[in-house]
């Protein structure tokens, strides 16, 4: 256990994401993977890269409906017969000879293009004039997709239902994807124990896992109790990959997730510089990532989606788009971002605080759920962008879409 | 079954949209609902509103660790109790006296406000001085969020992480959602049925299905024959909500999905004036919902993402990015829109064509997937953008993102 000044605390957003990436590098290098049938790849991460077992397409194939024909061939030509899509029998063509292929059906050997049904003048089985051969090709090539080894999905990637696409053309069958990582979600604080205060937490926390691949599991409440706070964690290290605490992480005297973990654990970090959100303490309990995140839900919430969402996916694309602000946002003055949740209109952005926040409030009574928890101000919300300091309406902000 | 001459064929995309957002109106209208535990409900969709049954937060808390005290009170105060988040115990506030509370700890009845513990100065169990009471409140109201009865979310809504949250805070035990809509795949073709060609359009359709909430499943693979067209139709119209075909929609010789749904179904239009994906066959047979989709990658990817994905999910936001096209992009002149898909680089859109398309080509080796099946390109395409004439490099184009 790192002793209390080695420990970084209240760590700028940047840090944290730093941190975490290493903590993620570390996780993935050891976790398990399995195979799973193509069929059943939606939105697993691959274990390891993905090659063709055969080569797309498997034939040189038609790409519309017409006649196939040799390079340098000339007019007349002999409409020898008709291949149709399936039709597997293999034809060679002679000189002066055509066959009529429809769209999707195999360009016989020899043939080089496929002249358009449209383009061309027949008389009986004889094609007498049309465009010079070789002008348009409309044929696919064998293999021009990719041959059989060519390394169609790269390791790490999530698979989509384009890939699976691929995948199945190139004829691969199962898929090496990591294992789903097991997520214990934690709940502390006796209001929550006894019932006092609904646990509206811990259900967020784990559908957003849910949504990110993971399987979380509900590891237990647990009252304001040092002995069933190590318990509760002992147990959780033994059952899950990861564990997500809610409450319990602030300054109080009944607050003993901290204690338990500085006692038994080893912190990564204690507390960013972000609001909401900062006294979000991230750290490994034997040998687990733990991340511990504030009782409000609109601490929570910010957290999984900036730190938990980054451990888990890693640094992917944020869908994003650039607004005009339509409010003055105040945040106050000092060395934190703020995560300001927003509800797009055309081409503006409305900034959500709360009464009793540094930010504006979000007018309108339909937003009234929106003055204590930000959960519930991101039912309305579109997304969110950072600020370092008050902006002005009218300002352009980066919005991140949730 | 309305005559030729009635039936709409290629239409534009607007006109498209409107009949699949009409066909989408009657089939939700007539969808079952059923109830699910608010923690298995994420990405469902309501079937009704919403209500709260009980106001949150059940009673006036504190946001701060501090001293709780009656308005307009003077000091000195004396600490009668310590009250911590949890805590049942009912207290009354007498003149003169006040409490400890803890961050989410119940206010006192008859205190109005919470001094922060920081911002006073204490002497054995009084408070000599401090600010003046009630200039902070630092609690939030009992039914600040929503009182019990207030609609918390509308008909219509899919479930989200943040309305998970709302819904488990008002004691929201069930919820009622539509059920599943269960959809047919069906593949057509000789070359499919016989394997010569690998069936890479289905999986991916079904993915797609999938992440739209869908029940997805495979109902067969009919090869190019007019009575086995009709038996497979017959049979999936009696298995599934709605039915996805896919190929045998052009107009080849040995494409029987057209003929078989214009003898025993109703075109709701037939082709639209987009490309890829503008055969497109839209339709009901024996009152289900048939979209008809083309046997390339491309066309099936792309009336997926803009027509059946309308018709699941509705006119819902997508996200999308301002950009500048990197490259020139060339299309066929006409009364067509083109679907371009591009890879994003840092504020630009590199346009994804193939050879022998309109599109200019997208350069690299890593792409020569890119060269048949937009759905592999697809895999490496961030997002499409429509086009309706050609563009030159520079101009803003607005990205759908994927």
């Amino acid at each position: 256990m790192p002793s209390q000044k080695e420990i970084e605390a209240m760590v700028p957003l940047s840090r944290a994401l730093e941190l975490v990436d290493g903590m993620r590098k570390a996780f993935y290098s050891s976790l398990e993977c399995e195979p799973v049938p193509v069929q059943r790849s939606l939105d697993r991460r691959l274990a390891s890269g993905v090659s063709a077992r055969e080569r797309s397409p498997r034939f040189n194939m038609s790409t519309v409906d017409g006649y196939a024909v040799r390079p340098a061939d000339g007019y007349p030509l002999r409409i020898i017969r008709d291949v149709y899509a399936g039709d597997r029998n293999k034809v060679l063509l002679g000189k002066g000879e055509t066959v009529y292929v429809a769209t999707g059906a195999a360009v016989p050997a020899g043939a080089d293009a496929v002249l358009k049904i449209e383009d061309v003048v027949a008389e009986g089985d004889l094609i007498v004039s049309g465009p010079s051969p070789g002008q348009e090709k409309n044929l696919v090539y064998a293999g021009s997709d990719f041959e059989a080894g060519d390394v169609i999905l790269e390791k790490g990637a999530v698979i989509g239902p384009p890939a699976i696409c691929v995948m199945s053309a190139a004829g691969v069958e199962d898929v090496p994807v990591f294992r789903r990582i097991r997520v214990g979600v934690l709940s502390t604080g006796d209001e929550i124990k006894n019932g006092m205060v609904r646990n509206c937490n811990a259900p967020m926390v784990c559908a957003m896992l849910q949504r990110w691949g993971c399987d979380a599991g509900n590891a237990g409440a647990v009252p304001d109790d040092a002995g069933e706070t190590k318990a509760i964690l002992d147990d959780a290290a033994g059952r899950f990959d990861v564990i997500v605490t809610i409450g319990g992480i602030s300054v109080g005297k009944k607050d003993y997730v901290v204690s338990t973990i500085m006692d038994g654990g080893e912190v990564v970090f204690k507390g960013y510089r972000l609001r909401p959100g900062k006294p979000l303490l991230v750290s490994y309990y034997k040998g687990r990532p733990v991340f511990s995140l504030p009782g409000k839900p609109t601490g929570s919430f910010t957290s999984m989606e900036l730190i938990v969402k980054r451990f888990v996916l890693g640094d992917v694309r944020q869908p994003s788009v650039a607004v005009r602000l339509e409010k003055d946002v105040g945040v106050n003055a000092g060395d934190f971002e703020h995560v300001v949740y927003v509800k797009l209109g055309h081409s503006t952005a409305v900034p959500m605080g709360y009464k009793g926040s540094p930010l504006e409030l979000f007018p309108g009574p339909q937003y009234r759920v929106s003055l204590v928890s930000s959960s519930t101000r991101a039912i309305v919300a579109d997304g969110y962008f950072l600020a370092r300091e008050s902006m002005k309406a009218g300002d352009e902000v980066i919005v991140t879409l949730l």
